[in-house]
C-alpha cells in the first residue's frame, strides 16, 4: 500500500473511532491497531493524535471551500447558482458528518498558532464564498438589497451547522426534502417581489 | 446576606470566570475567593463545580421556556405573537451570553443521568414552544402549510444559537437591526401570499 493510501486509511479509521468513542477517549494505539499498524509505525504518518485531528478538519474545510468556489465563480444564472450552492453544501455536510462534528466542536487550544490561523483562514474563505454569492444576488437584482450580507451569511451558516445536532440519514425527511424547505425559506425570504413572480411563472 | 443572595452571587461570579478563563481552567477556590468565601464555605452552597455548571444551564433554559410560554399561550394576534417571540428570545440570548455558551457547549457526560434528563426535557420544551407557535401560524392560515414544522424550528434555533459565535454587543449592528433582518427573512419565507399582501398593506 502506498504511503498516501495508508494515510487516507488512518484518517478514515480515526474519524470513525472519534465519532464512536469521542476524540478524548480514542488512543493512538487503537487507531494504529484498526489499520493493522504498531503504534510506533503510525508515527511515520502522523506526529500525534492532534495532528490527525488537524488534518481531518483541514480536509473537510478545504473540500467545502473548493467545491463552493467552483460554483460561485461559474457562469451559471444567479438563481441556478444559488440553488446549486445550497445543494452542494448540504450534500457536503451530510457526506462528511464525522469530520464536520470535529470541526464544529474543536478545541482550538490544542493547535499551535500557525495551525489555528490556517483553520481560521479556511473558515473565513468559506464565509466569503457565501457572502460573494449573496452580494451577486443583490447586485443582479435577484435579492432585496436592504438585508445585511454578513447577517444573511450567518443565518445560512447557522442553519447548516445546526444540522449536526438533528439531521440523521435515517430520519423522517430525505436530504432532498430538507433542501426544498431551505430553498423556499431562503428564496422567499430574500428575493425581490419582481423575482418572485418570475420564479413562480 | 441571605443564603439565596449569596447563591446568586456565586452563580454570577462563576459565569464571569468561566467566560473569561473557560470552565476547565476555573477552580472552585477562585470562585470562592471572588465572592469572599473560603473554598470550604462555598460547599455550603454548591456540592461541586459541576453543580454550579448544572445550575447555570438549568437557569438559562428555564428562563427561556417560561418567557416563551407566556407569549405563545397569550391571546395576541398571530403575527404580533410571532414577532414578540423572536424579540423576546433574541434579547434573552443577548442578556445571558455566558450562560448560553455554557449551555451550547456543555459536555453532558459530566452530569448524572437524572440531570441529563432534566436538561434534555427543558431543551425539548423550548423546541416545543417554537413548534407550537409555528403550528398556530399554519393553522391560522398565516404561514404556508407545506413546510415541515420540525425543520422550520431547527432553522430558527440554528439561526439563534449560531449568534453565540458571531454576535457582539459592540458589533456593527444593533440587536434591533438584527431582529429586523430575522423578521423579514422568516416572515417572507413562511407567510402565505395573501398574508404578505396584508402585512405590507
Amino acid at each position: 500500500m502506498r504511503h498516501s493510501d495508508k494515510e487516507q486509511q488512518i484518517l478514515s479509521e480515526a474519524v470513525r473511532l472519534f465519532s464512536k468513542n469521542t476524540y478524548y477517549k480514542t488512543s493512538v494505539r487503537e487507531i494504529a491497531e484498526s489499520v493493522g499498524l504498531q503504534k510506533q509505525s503510525l508515527y511515520h504518518y502522523f506526529r500525534s493524535k492532534e495532528d490527525i485531528y488537524f488534518k481531518l478538519v483541514h480536509m473537510v474545510l478545504t473540500e467545502a471551500v473548493d467545491k463552493l468556489k467552483t460554483v460561485v465563480n461559474s457562469n451559471l444564472g444567479f438563481i441556478e447558482k444559488f440553488n446549486h450552492v445550497l445543494a452542494l453544501h448540504l450534500y457536503h455536510l451530510s457526506n462528511n458528518r464525522g469530520k464536520v462534528s470535529l470541526q464544529l466542536f474543536m478545541n482550538r487550544d490544542m493547535f499551535d498558532s500557525t495551525r489555528r490561523a490556517e483553520l481560521r483562514s479556511l473558515e473565513k474563505q468559506l464565509d466569503q464564498m457565501f457572502r460573494q454569492l449573496l452580494r451577486e444576488g443583490q447586485i443582479s437584482g435577484s435579492f432585496r438589497s436592504d438585508l445585511d450580507i454578513p447577517v444573511l451569511q450567518y443565518v445560512i451558516t447557522g442553519m447548516f451547522n445546526y444540522m449536526e445536532r438533528w439531521y440523521s440519514p435515517n430520519g423522517r425527511l430525505s436530504l432532498e426534502q430538507i433542501l426544498h424547505i431551505y430553498k423556499i425559506l431562503l428564496l422567499n425570504g430574500m428575493l425581490t417581489p419582481e423575482q418572485k413572480t418570475r420564479e413562480q411563472g
